[in-house]
């Protein structure tokens, strides 16, 4: 680009800051700020940071949100606590447009692993299972899981293809990765790599921020900006082209993740939804978690900072909190909503401001790091787009068995760290066995309760790990554990049973 | 007594071992063994053993257990949360009978802080509040306040007793311990300690085990060792003396107790309950909390360890685990009923048998610290006498606002620890002040919202402490907090309200 342009181009909006150390840089810092600049779009950044400033401040928002806020009504709602009778026809239906290639996957991995203390991309992360895998080949396994349970049901071979939401800072990690691990087993056609876009920071007043002489500060444009890359990377036509109807969107740092829920997808079919939300119920009013509700009518998560805690602790007849519809970033779609989505409403949406404190270069160049938030970060979040659902629907299932995130290192009072996560799928695991058939014995042979003491064991939970490849969600383990009795750790994979110390009883 | 005559008694008993050292002790330590055996009843002993033995092994009674439980029908049951509108009914009829001078708390506070890391009664133990309370500090500091409330609604000074359980172990630091500090400004005889018997630690064979060569291994008799001591120790004499006839029983470590809980006490009283218990949901199947259910159409507690994984995860048609009223040790009785207790079902009931490694002493003498169990504890629990209750309530209540125990020391996995005590009692104190219109905000001077975000707050919880001697739960702050910001940390006692940074908004 000329400069004479890019000059006009930034003093039109307002921007020309952005060229204010361009006499001291050298050619290459010249290069990698005109990089930078010329992928930006001034006038439409501009008006993303007015319309994204204009929501009201946030008290004043919280109340107005509080009054506008519905519960979840029951009928949209499916529950595998309370409508344990229908699950099986809904997994039923999921298995079967499984087998008609008709369901696809597709991950949120844009995040790196910052809060945990690690600088490559979360899904890389091993929780020191004893088969040392990692959330992505765990997920890997489970797709492959469930392409061999549908086609045993079905007799015939289909696939689950894996769309996965990278970001610039953590697609070539994720590649390689995937690359390195041989794509655990799945074909590399099936996998297909994305990137989501990214957005400067900017100040209060819409400055763009610089975090060197030569370089703009920029971070992702949110999990929703999923939807601005299904249309800019040929997604969606990815999509249509392999007759996908029906994508299971969900995060990576779950570790209990049902990827493809075959139930979440037959349930959201059987109800005609085009758009769908799995939770779990929040029965803690203070928990932090994002409740789905109507806001004047219309589907919404609403999180957790901007509610009154009056609203909070609302609770309705049954004595169940009336907001407990806790997201878990769990999704459905069908393709048809997607296509509208991003065809028609994606550019309507505004971007939600983030409060940052954001390292910048004052007038004399130094970089400086506030203590206190100076600039935002314009983010869209995937669930943004629920408010244009024809029917939607919710899809409640139990947190013990199917959320787990991994948010933060290992610390004394931290939450959502590798041990709960790691101990999430053992105690899954062991229920398994136990609701099989099997059992687990101490070290002297006697057997050890389905709920051990804290005080007998110093060895809890109870180490077990069955391989996705064995067992999706718990069923074919009969044949393996039924009647037996296993010292811990027990760990079953597509080898075999191992640690097994005796037979029978 | 002469030594003849027990070896005598000793031989009868099959314990003669128990004198097998005598001949090496002196005569200091011959006079502490003599005063070991002297206070035991050796056949009643072996008695105790031979009927806690009888109870079938573990697996056996696992599934007998399982197929006679009922859960606990909606007629008996009395929920904060689903009788939302009789629960102010319920507290005035309790509060009332306090006025009257009818109700006593009777704390269990046997144990030492073993598994805390201390060597001292819990009830010492300094949680790190800001105030530097400990638990029993707390405790006294809430009867007061209710002696205050009773007497400000009914215009008359009336008097709320404390009998507090000890034992060997405990009794002289707790006595001492109320002496330091001037019984917390309760008046002393209004606090009446008692102590709790002990039993000696026994083989399977039913041979009572030496932990030196003068000294038996001895361990409390278990909280329902209460029955028992309310008898021989006149404690049920000095109740009927005082004119109480309601008794609110709970263990020392939760720091959220309601001691005296009005509404409890109402809500048993308005059913009338000669026997109550409360509760608080389960929610997880495989959560360690015992359940209050029926088994054979009485009413008991069933331990989580007792029963089958697929009895724990039984639901109900409206999706709550069907065994969902977890026990929570706060118990409410009639006078009268703990006079039939005490003088006629008490002897009736048989003990737990506890497997414990028990360091012992080999033929030659040498003390020996075994890697598996090698003997029992005999032990009554508190529950353990629902089964005699006419009319049985059960009083259901939120978990975060009444129950966290402090049971392990901080540690990265520990539960129930002084970090998780400290915080539920912040956290509950925090809701407080936001309920009475009060508001908390930042370093900026922003105000944070209800449900703070854990990523931009490094001083989780919000450090607010309010003494019981201002409010017991809640009431009466509105006129010190309304529409008034806060910086924290917030302490608001009796001398004032601490730490405000701001009036007005």
């Amino acid at each position: 680009m000329d400069l004479n342009l890019l000059h006009t181009k930034l003093s039109e909006a307002g921007q020309s800051h952005l060229l204010q150390f361009w006499d001291e840089l050298n050619e290459e810092e010249r290069e990698e700020l005109l990089q930078d600049l010329q992928e930006m779009n001034f006038q439409e950044l501009n008006s993303f940071f007015q319309r994204a400033m204009q929501v009201p401040s946030h008290c004043a928002s919280q109340e107005k949100v509080d009054s506008r806020m519905e519960p979840v009504p029951r009928e949209v709602l499916g529950s595998v606590s309370r409508d344990r009778s229908k699950v099986q026809e809904w997994e039923k239906e999921g298995l079967f447009q499984i087998a008609q290639n008709k369901v696809a996957v597709l991950l949120l991995a844009g995040g790196q692993g910052t809060r945990l203390g690690v600088f490559y991309p979360k899904g890389m992360y091993n929780i020191s299972l004893p088969s040392q895998k990692t959330l992505f080949h765990i997920q890997a396994e489970r797709i492959l899981k469930l392409e061999q349970l549908a086609r045993q049901r079905h007799g015939v071979k289909c696939t689950i293809p894996w769309y996965i939401m990278t970001s610039g800072r953590t697609m070539e990690a994720t590649q390689e990765f995937f690359t390195k691990h041989n794509y655990f087993g799945l074909r590399k056609e099936n996998v297909v790599f994305f990137q989501q876009g990214m957005l400067p920071a900017m100040t209060f007043e819409g400055r763009i921020i610089l975090e060197a002489k030569s370089h703009v500060s920029m971070a992702p444009d949110g999990n929703g900006g999923l939807y601005r890359a299904l249309g800019t990377q040929g997604i969606l036509q990815d999509m249509e082209r392999r007759g996908v109807m029906y994508i299971h969107v969900y995060c990576v740092d779950n570790i209990l993740v049902k990827v493809a829920d075959p139930a979440f997808i037959g349930f959201c079919l059987k109800m005609g939804a085009d758009c769908g939300a799995k939770v779990v119920e929040k029965t803690n009013p203070t928990e932090p978690v994002g409740v789905v509700c109507k806001v004047d009518g219309t589907y919404q998560v609403v999180e957790y900072s901007e509610i009154t805690l009056a609203t909070a602790e609302k609770r309705s007849s049954d004595g169940r909190l009336m907001f407990n519809a806790g997201n878990i970033a769990n999704h459905f779609f069908t393709l048809s909503f997607l296509q509208d989505v991003v065809n028609v409403h994606e550019p309507e949406l505004q971007h939600h401001v983030a409060r940052k404190k954001i390292p910048y270069l004052d007038t004399q160049g130094r970089l400086i790091k506030p203590d206190k938030p100076n600039g935002i970060k314009m983010e869209k979040f995937v669930f943004d787009i629920f408010q244009f659902a024809n029917k939607f629907g919710v899809y409640e299932v139990l947190r013990e068995d199917e959320f787990s995130p991994l948010k933060n290192a290992d610390s004394q009072d931290a939450k959502d760290t590798p041990t709960t996560a790691r101990h999430a799928l053992m105690s899954l695991h062991h229920r398994w066995v136990l609701n099989a058939g099997g059992h687990f014995i101490d070290e002297n042979g006697t057997r050890i309760p389905a709920i051990p003491s804290l005080k007998d064991l110093t060895d809890l939970p109870i180490k077990c790990e069955i391989s996705p490849l064995v067992s999706y969600a718990g069923e074919g383990l009969e044949e393996l554990v039924q009647n037996r009795d296993f010292r811990p750790p027990l760990i079953i994979d597509e080898t075999g049973v191992h640690e097994l110390v005796k037979n029978g009883i």
